[in-house]
């Protein structure tokens, strides 16, 4: 061993004892003859001083190391006069007294430190160094501990983690799939799981009763800000439950987390309908931090998420609204005092083509109670006192309102306009969670594109029983046996209870559109299997990349994986992909066919 | 949840209380009017009785079950008049008063027995039914805790399970890459991990000090019996340490894992130079749990495992022996009852291509001492009983002789003649363990096909300080600071002391006959890592495949793998690899290329 203590250990207790340290040397400063080096490691940070009075070639020495490099020093611990109660070995430093040189170093291509002066791409290119800065490295210490107390909990609870193939069949997910040519086996490819789903319900058919696994999935998509093409899974699955369980089993699991690495006492989780969280906050995945929930302010076009019609309070006038099927609206809490200039700004924001709202209209009640909007030109005094009172609305606050012919559309752009508020109202605090349960998906959902209805989870979900008699006569308003766990307004774990009735599949297949002969040539594999006794089962997904974000406070999932990939789906460091050799090629008898503009 | 209670855990206790079970039906049977049912789950059996006179329609309903049908019954929980002490749940059964078949069942293509009738193909295609018998199950049981109980000492110990990814770039790492076309990079290609190799060093550098992570590798390689093309590995790495602070580490998980997981204290593990193991077990995997270690009778040839010439004690006459290098032995405890058909077999055995001898030679140590063998008229009795003092040998001794011209060659057969040996003499008890340490590897072997030394771990192997300078004047001879652990005659994990040193590795590139050009081409992203202040570091991999199924006390890492390939590199079960579509190809600008005979 290098060193008989690590640099975050040593305390004022350990003053006067001789030890051996090792580290990277963080940064070192002259005063007078002293030379100090703050040396650095996983554990922490240890001042060493080195004194010219006492050794002048030794301190030389000193003054000639450069940043990040390794060495190993003997020395004693002695009390600092000038103690440093920022770092929990602020109350020591160490005379040295040998000095080892273990390696040197180039100058790093940016400083490691947590405010490093490297932007993103050098950092990633440089990764081995990024991760020497603690920001970096805290995130992969809690991503450790966040991996290890989930498989404590689950272990507890009778789980056994069941490693599945990563070389497998393509499976029915939807995505693309990433192919793996077999040189065993010429032409033909194996596929890397989307998500062990199909393996994990072979599993309970297998008895495994109860399954999980931390597992790397691989999705070959084009990347957005925050998705990597791998990218790692808590998938879980139990045999003999129903949703009930489910919920109950990973809410503790939630709460086992929380409290764990957190020390946090999260409540009880609420169950929000879908149908409610669309009509509330026009997202399947609310941010439940704060309120500022929609108000139906006009609705004429009943769908899954609201069934009720209102009637608009607002009178024949303004056509955008006598024609827009649904008004709906939020009251911000004291913003009464937005400037024409921010409302502009909000303005400008919904009507971004990734919002594709018409336009913005606002009602300030001022100091009075009186209000003052946009559209007082339309509406009498008495139409905007019924529009504060519908809303709640007290002196100082501002109502935002938007509308539209398509209620699901206006829900979203309101939603995207309420977490803007959200945000700029500081309602959106990283360290502060608040985490539920959607319950009671559809089934389906209305594909334009295919004009057919699709399965809004997989086609394996099971229906709600009480919903059964819908299939046949209005399938698209049948509810699922499918949940959602929601933190932050982030969907960071998803599933449903599995059919596990062959008859009550095929009906669900026929909904799909699918032909017998189709249904078995893309599922049959896992059909008949079922055909051997499969136990009533159920089960969901985390995706740890993003809880693990949400428990470091992180506004992207990369800051959490040692080593990701960036929105090409290259690796900057590792220089992957790259070209293979021609021979390679030809032992898996494969041509590479560039079109003709990237040869 | 469909069940208030396991199969696997009612005891006498429990008697009169009514629960709620469910499960597989195991079998059926009928003893007059009453029907007994074994219902089986994960956690065990419980008999299910239903009475005719009790309840005429529900044993009716009972005796139409048919196996594997997946059921639920509410009943009351009785004393067994007639207990099975061979299971846990044997004292009692349940009094069924309701019966709820969840599930029916085609029949199984084998009987879900322990013994079962199906053979090995159609028990891999079936694998969710083979995985419901319970020696396959316990396997899966027993990995589950294994990897647990990996994790948990090392986490204890200050370690970090750090995911590295899985779609990298090709590693030097010596087997063929298993490649992954990128859609979004056209023409180039990820390379599946063979192991982290590169990676674990890159965290190193990145000052994470203590790395494991249980990870899938993939090596594309044509399959022996015991290998898989995606395999598990225990993969570590620890900085600021030298050799004996990796052996007690590991040491310290092997010897916990034995205990928590086998109730087995293992005592201290031996270490035994890689020169040793070659010299008198013909093998750096020795089977350590029987003796019977080799006698050189003569050897003129000394090499890295035997560095001393023995002169034969054989004088001239037999020809053989006459021309041999090496003449090798051993002495097997009282085999000499050994027939002269049973002699023809092990000669048969020897001379097989697999092993390669010539021939081999035999001695009996007879009930009054004297010595009859095959080579009885070429050598006085005097000579014999040179050999049997030599030997050890006493009355009833068997004396097995190899010989060559390739002291190395010979040993390797005589290290199959005596694995033989130990098995037939009932030595090689799969519920014994024996653990060693194999240290002191060389750091080069001689390749004949390629003409010059080679890395016998890999380039980044650091040889044994005191070796540095036979580095320039016997390269050959170099020991390197690598090692692997050895558990009854199966390498289970192995690994090194890495190079932090820039120099250092230069000149092991040197002697590899790298030009300073190939070796920047071929590892210079490694190397130019280093030269931000790499830390000494060291670590290694085990198998976790191989060191479970060695717990499970398989022959094959097979059965302790869920979802396994065959030889050809294909999932049965899934039918993977297959076709993939035109259109798939397209989008990775990639055209299949078959050659004629094939399409």
């Amino acid at each position: 061993m290098y060193r008989t203590k690590t640099n975050g250990e040593l305390r004022l207790s350990d003053a006067g004892t001789t030890v051996t340290l090792a580290g990277w040397v963080q940064r070192t400063r002259k005063f007078g003859g002293m030379t100090f080096v703050d040396l650095r490691d996983r554990y922490g940070i240890t001042q060493l001083v080195f004194n010219e009075e006492h050794d002048a070639s030794l301190c030389e020495q000193a003054n000639k190391l450069g940043r990040e490099w390794v060495i190993q020093v003997i020395g004693e611990v002695s009390e600092r006069s000038n103690k440093n109660p920022n770092i929990p070995t602020g109350d020591i430093e160490i005379l040295v007294k040998t000095l080892n040189i273990l390696n040197e170093s180039i100058t790093p291509p940016f400083t490691i430190e947590d405010n490093s002066d490297g932007g993103d791409d050098i950092r990633m290119k440089y990764r081995y160094l990024d991760i020497r800065r603690s920001c970096v490295r805290q995130n992969l210490e809690l991503r450790h501990k966040f991996a290890f107390e989930v498989r404590r909990y689950l272990d507890e609870q009778g789980f056994l983690e069941i490693e599945t193939p990563i070389l497998v069949n393509s499976t029915p997910e939807g995505a693309r799939d990433f192919v793996v040519p077999s040189r065993m086996n010429p032409g033909q490819f194996y596929a890397l799981p989307q998500s062990p789903q199909t393996l994990k319900q072979l599993l309970m058919v297998a008895g495994m009763d109860r399954y999980f696994q931390i597992v790397k999935c691989f999705r070959d998509e084009d990347l957005r800000a925050d998705r990597q093409p791998e990218f790692t899974q808590i998938d879980c699955e139990m045999s003999y439950v129903e949703q009930e369980d489910i919920l109950q089993m990973f809410e503790g699991m939630s709460r086992h987390l929380f409290k764990a690495i957190k020390g946090i006492d999260i409540p009880a989780l609420p169950r929000m309908t879908w149908a409610d969280a669309m009509k509330n906050y026009g997202s399947d995945k609310p941010d439940t931090r704060f309120g500022m929930t929609f108000v139906e302010l006009k609705n004429n076009q009943p769908d899954n998420a609201s069934r009720e019609i209102v009637e608009s309070i607002f009178p024949a006038g303004f056509t955008v609204f006598d024609e827009a099927a649904y008004i709906g609206a939020i009251c911000c809490e004291g913003q009464a005092v937005y400037t024409r200039k921010q409302i502009d700004q909000l303005t400008d924001f919904v009507k971004r083509p990734q919002i594709g709202a018409k336009g913005l209209v606002y009602a300030r009640v001022q100091e009075d109670g009186s209000v003052k909007s946009s559209v007082d030109k339309f509406y009498t005094p008495e139409t905007l006192e019924v529009l504060k009172n519908k809303m709640n609305a007290k002196a100082g606050d501002l109502i935002l309102i938007l509308s539209g012919s398509d209620a699901m559309k206006v829900r979203k752009q309101l939603c995207e306009l309420r977490l803007e508020m959200g945000s700029r109202m500081g309602l959106r605090d990283k360290s502060k969670y608040s985490c539920l349960w959607v319950i009671d998906f559809p089934m389906y959902e209305w594909s334009d594109e295919e004009q057919r209805l699709m399965a809004m989870h997989h086609p394996f979900t099971s229906p709600k029983p009480e919903d059964i008699p819908l299939l046949d006569t209005d399938p698209a308003s049948v509810r699922a046996n499918a949940y959602d766990m929601v933190v932050n307004g982030v969907e960071v774990g998803g599933g449903s209870i599995r059919i596990h009735d062959a008859k009550l599949q095929q009906k669900i297949f026929e909904i799909l559109g699918f032909t017998p002969e189709q249904a078995q040539q893309k599922f049959g594999f896992l059909m008949n299997a079922f055909k051997y006794g499969a136990p009533p089962h159920g089960g969901l997904a985390y995706g740890l990349d993003r809880f693990v974000s949400l428990f470091a406070e992180l506004d992207s999932i990369r800051d959490c994986i040692a080593f990701p990939k960036n929105n090409s789906g290259r690796d900057v460091m590792l220089d992957a992909p790259g070209f293979i050799d021609q021979s390679q090629l030809d032992e898996l008898c494969l041509q590479v066919a560039l079109p003709a503009e990237e040869k």
